[in-house]
Formats: C-alpha cells, sequence, structure tokens
C-alpha cells in the first residue's frame, strides 16, 4: 500500500526531475550513445540523481532501481523504480511528448506510479485502491470492446523484435495505428483517448509506473501472456482502456 | 511575394482555426472515415470554414484549396492552401502535435507557410526572403552533414507503399529513426532538432506551408527527384536541416 507520505515524495521526485528536463529542454546537449545504443544526456542523468538523492533522504531503507544509475538495496521490501526521462529521443528532438517514469513496487507488485511530462505541465496519478487522476482530477478509460474500433499505439514498429509478425497481425485488426508516444500513449489510455497500446523490449522503469495509473483509471495491463507486470516481465506489455479488450489482444498476438 | 496584408491575414487564421482546435480538444467527439478512410471531425470542418471564411472577405481574388473542402477558384493567381489539422489521428488521441498548416500559394510557388500548434502555443512563419520565426524569434535549422549523425523523422513507416524499400535503406544509414509527428517534426526540424523528414502520400495541403518555414531557416525542402515543392508536387518530401543532406538523401532514396 502506498501511503500519504509515499504519494507527497511521489509528486516532489515529479517536481525536481521535471524542473531539470525543463531546463535542459531544446537546449544544446551533448547526446552520448550507452552500450545499449540508446541515447542519454545530462539532463538523465541529472534528474535521476535528483530523485534518489530525495528518497534516499526520506527513506533511506527502500531500495531504487533507475534506467541511468541502476540498482541500490535491490533486496528490500519497498523499491523506487525510476525513469527520469521516458522517450530520450522525443527529447532530443525537441518533441514533448517524453515522460517522467516514477513507480513505488512492494514486494515485487507496482503500487503507485507517476506519468509527468513537464513540458505540458500534465500529471498522472496511480495509487492501488485509488482512482488515477491527472492534475488531480480522476480520469477513466473508455469503453471499445471490438478490436476493430481500437486505436492502438506503439512507440515504433522495430521494437518488436522477434515479434513483429505478432505486431502486425494486430495492426491488421485494428482500427487505427499510431507510432510514437513512449510513456504519453498510456497517459492517454488512462485519460480515454486511446485505447490500446502494445509494446515489446521494456525496462521495468519504462512499464512499472504504468501499471497502478492504468488499472486506477479502469484498464488492464499484462504481459503478453496475460499474467501482471512486476519487475521480472519479460518487457512485453499490452494495456487496454477497455477490460475486455486484452484477452482478445492477446489472442491475436499469441496466434490463437 | 507575401505582404505585410498577407502575414497580418495568416496570424488571423491560425488564431480562428486555433480557438476552434482547443475547444474540440479531448473532448467527446464523433470521428468519421473520409472516402481515403483518414478521420475527419467537426474540428477539421469548422476550422477550415472558418479560414476560408476570413479569406474570402479580406482577398476575395485569391482561390483556396484546403483539405476538407476542397478548392475555389483554382485557376486564381493567389491560393490559400490550408490544413485544418494536419494529424487528425493524433488530434482525435489525445496527443498535441497535429498542426494548423496555412500556405499562401502564388502562380505556383508557396511564399508564405504557418505551423501553428495551438495547444502549445506554438506558430513557425516562413517567409519567402525572410528568417523564419516561432513565436516571433528568429529559429535555423542546425548543421548535420553525415547522414550518419542524422535524426531522421516520417509520421509512420505504412505512408511510403512502393517506396518502403527506399526508406528502409535510409532508416539504415542515419543514426536514429522515429516514427508519429506529422507537422511538427517539420517544425522542429525549421528550430534545429531534426536533422531529416522524408516522407511520402502527402497532399499539397500538407507540404506547401512547410516550405518557406524550412527555406526560410536555412534548410532544403524538395520532392524525391530534388525539385522544388508545388501544387503539382507527386507527394513524396525531403526535408533537410543541413542543405548538404539533401543530395546525399537522394541518393540513398532513388539507389544512385
Amino acid at each position: 500500500m502506498a501511503g500519504a507520505a509515499d504519494i507527497e515524495l511521489a509528486h516532489q521526485l515529479a517536481d525536481a526531475a521535471g524542473a531539470i528536463a525543463r531546463r535542459y529542454f531544446r537546449k544544446p546537449l551533448a547526446v552520448e550513445a550507452k552500450p545499449d545504443r540508446t541515447p542519454v544526456t545530462a539532463a538523465d542523468r541529472e534528474a535521476e540523481a535528483a530523485m534518489r538523492d530525495l528518497i534516499a533522504r526520506r527513506f533511506p531503507e527502500d531500495g531504487m532501481l533507475g534506467e541511468e544509475l541502476g540498482a541500490t538495496r535491490a533486496g528490500a521490501a519497498r523499491i523506487w523504480v525510476l525513469d527520469p526521462i521516458d522517450g530520450t529521443k522525443s527529447f532530443i528532438a525537441g518533441i514533448p511528448l517524453f515522460g517522467i517514469l516514477i513507480a513505488l513496487v512492494e514486494n515485487g507488485v507496482p503500487v503507485l506510479g507517476v506519468i509527468d511530462q513537464p513540458i505540458l505541465g500534465e500529471r498522472w496519478l496511480g495509487v492501488t485502491g485509488k482512482a488515477t487522476t491527472k492534475n488531480g482530477d480522476a480520469v477513466r478509460t473508455r469503453a471499445c470492446a471490438e478490436l476493430g474500433a481500437a486505436t492502438l499505439y506503439a512507440t515504433s514498429p522495430d521494437m518488436f523484435g522477434a515479434d513483429r509478425a505478432a505486431f502486425e497481425r494486430l495492426k491488421g485488426a485494428v482500427k487505427l495505428t499510431r507510432f510514437g508516444a513512449d510513456c504519453y500513449a498510456y497517459a492517454q489510455l488512462a485519460s480515454g483517448f486511446v485505447d490500446l497500446v502494445v509494446e515489446a523490449d521494456l525496462k521495468a522503469y519504462d512499464f512499472c509506473a504504468l501499471v497502478p495509473v492504468i488499472a486506477g483509471a479502469g484498464g488492464s495491463i499484462t504481459d503478453w501472456q496475460g499474467k501482471p507486470l512486476g519487475l521480472a516481465s519479460d518487457g512485453r506489455v499490452v494495456a487496454a482502456g477497455d477490460p475486455s479488450l486484452g484477452p482478445k489482444t492477446l489472442a491475436i498476438l499469441t496466434g490463437n
């Protein structure tokens, strides 16, 4: 369970990371390639360091797992899972669809999630057992019971590797497919404007924060076997605004 | 040549269309499919009608060509080319990367262009012979002489049809490829954060406004043969922030 102190800290983390992201956005910025060839900047590193510092001061027993700075106290019961800039490729292209992702994972289960877009000033907060909010107002996913009526998002067709054929089958079954939004597509799903987000090759820091946001807005989010997402999930994600779309999507993806 | 009265009208058009787009954005909205299966909403139609009304009152002799309401006085020397919401698919998904596109085309040549993002409050204005501005401040493309260092954008890999193999060759030659931004990718190219936008299957109302914006920011924009874009172009577009990238890109696309 995430308590009031956890929610308060999550807001402080998003505020701190957002201030750093805004300072670097659309400024000349050295872009380095990480060993996995994805880009990273000083903005990513500084934003994560600022969040880790706040967590360590407030909850020194808690663990942390971040995209840029790795794991600390990985065996702790409570682990803060951080992606300081999800969508670094958008960030460096001047496109404000990146997001700060913050999750609190308790005994392997995400219980609090934040998706924050610091340029647009939009923050989605999901807490297990509560209604998801955007800037304090409750949001809900929309009904969409048929794949043929669904709007599907994925960040890129190139993220699927060996699962590309499965994704193409799904693309053929939905009404509309769009690319390129990273975490912002999940946020719009929570707000009722997107029906499906299906991705692969994600890391725990990419998806843990999404889980409470989408569940608390009335949607479903699982791996491609329909199992709940946790730290050990394989990085394949199906988020459905209308939970009845989830099994239909899984059936297409697995060819059953 | 676009004069002060043309620039003034262009701002009025963008203001009028933007007010309508903001009123409909993220509101429940009936989405219809056009004969070409692309989506259209009341927001598209009302925004275009408002712009046409302003043009007809100010310059009754001028022609108009709009995405939703077609051609009027198509033989006029001056034609206003309008896309009320470029990126309707983003618009209906709640994602603020759509844009209002306004061009003034004189004797077949685009001489004024506006790319306006009414949710973010960003407006790029290009006028032949003048420096392109964003919200009044001059913008410049950035230097990037090598394809291997370039960030490439396209709205979707599915827009290329028979040219898909050519696009995939280009994708293999650049540093980073991203999808999904419609006109906003060209705007970020003008501002120096994106190096290449390569697309196909565009219509005159999709690309005429881009031409003065990109040329006035120091970039190049042509069809896939390297020819200037005009009303009769075939809808294949190469925009390069660094003009020396243009011929290199064309060589890859054409396999020469």
